[in-house]
């Protein structure tokens, strides 16, 4: 029997990614989207596609009302930043950081996995090419791998660990692209604005598109998308 | 200026007493409820009623959609267990038992918290007479904890710390009911049942009957709850 894994996928380059690869791994995937009340929605339906695409087991959208506590770009009409220079990016935490968002849909990741029997928990954060959020370094991932194996039946009964898979978290943006092509991953499926037009069209110019954009120029790849 | 807190609030005898302890302390209570599905969703009104009891800042009821997991009897047709010895509550994790249900629920609370400026976060978890959840541990506790200060902000920052505060964790029931009759508490606003009919009324069979009814018996007061 093939061994079970939840993959977080916000429909975006990176967590598609993450799925194609713990597929390729030999994961039985179980893919979990979140409507949180982000102002790019349309993410939720290429998180559809992608899932379809890759023939998971299970795609679940769940609702987690993360917009009643507002405080962030994503969220609410605070504005999103456009055209910030790629050296800025990353080095503060910027309006659009969602407070504590990993931390809630690793949470529910867990639920998920500990009410499946799943222990593999893949999220495709990444620590290099990124805008600066506390809940995408290494450590915070380490730690709530710590959290998790004691809030859980597994710490109780001594069963096996719980484990948080972020496989591209040292990579650039372009080796993770690199590795996406090589596991058949379909990028015109993938969203990454953070501030799309009613079409779903992405802006170009949010740090999420910079940074989309600079990946794929940097290993010379198309970019399937059509920006506004 | 007053200190904020954030006070995770089922409706329950335990949650209600937390409030009414943050709000002794000088803390300015904003309480968090959650729609998660349960079979006991009567316990959100009464958390309302607690909440204005009390005259928090502000309480929220959020969605969370744990049900959509399954694998619990609070969230399932699965039957809640009845009439068990006090001493076998606790001695093994329960069907009852919401997999990473605290997880989720401290998450959103370090969420609520970290957009609202907030460092403070009760709970009213209990690991003495308690029904055996892996995720009412101290341990579990302090290690939440030290994920939530990489998670957010704070940790990149050098802000202050978020502390999880736990004041019952290793009381008696009796001991926290004695408490919270010198804080004026109204265990009657309270609900504890996790199988109550559709009126509300505490079936007193259950493990949180039992317990609840067992506390109050021990310090010889009165419970004013009527049971079926």
């Amino acid at each position: 029997m093939k061994k079970k894994a939840i993959v977080l996928l916000s429909g975006g380059l990176d967590s598609a990614t993450t799925l194609a690869l713990a597929r390729d791994q030999g994961y039985e995937v179980y893919a979990l989207s979140f409507d949180y009340g982000q102002r790019h929605r349309i993410e939720l339906a290429k998180a559809g596609q992608v899932a379809k695409y890759f023939q998971v087991k299970e795609h679940l959208i769940v609702k987690v009302d993360l917009e009643r506590f507002g405080a962030s770009a994503l969220t609410s009409d605070i504005p999103v930043p456009k055209d910030r220079p790629v050296k800025a990016i990353g080095n503060s935490i910027p309006v659009t950081y969602v407070p504590a968002r990993n931390t809630v849909f690793l949470s529910m990741a867990l639920a998920w996995a500990e009410a499946l029997g799943a222990k593999d928990i893949f999220i495709g954060a990444n620590a290099i090419d990124y805008s600066g959020y506390p809940d995408c370094r290494p450590e915070f991932f380490r730690a709530f791998e710590s959290m998790a194996n004691l809030a859980t039946k597994a710490g109780v009964e001594g069963q096996a660990r719980y484990r948080i898979h972020t496989p591209f978290i040292e990579m650039t943006k372009g080796e993770i692209i690199r590795q996406g092509i090589t596991l058949k991953v379909d990028y015109s499926l993938t969203h990454s604005c953070y501030d799309p037009s009613p079409e779903g069209r992405p802006c170009g110019h949010c740090d999420s598109c910079i940074l989309r954009r600079k990946g794929f120029k940097e290993i010379g790849a198309h970019d399937p998308l059509e920006y506004m």
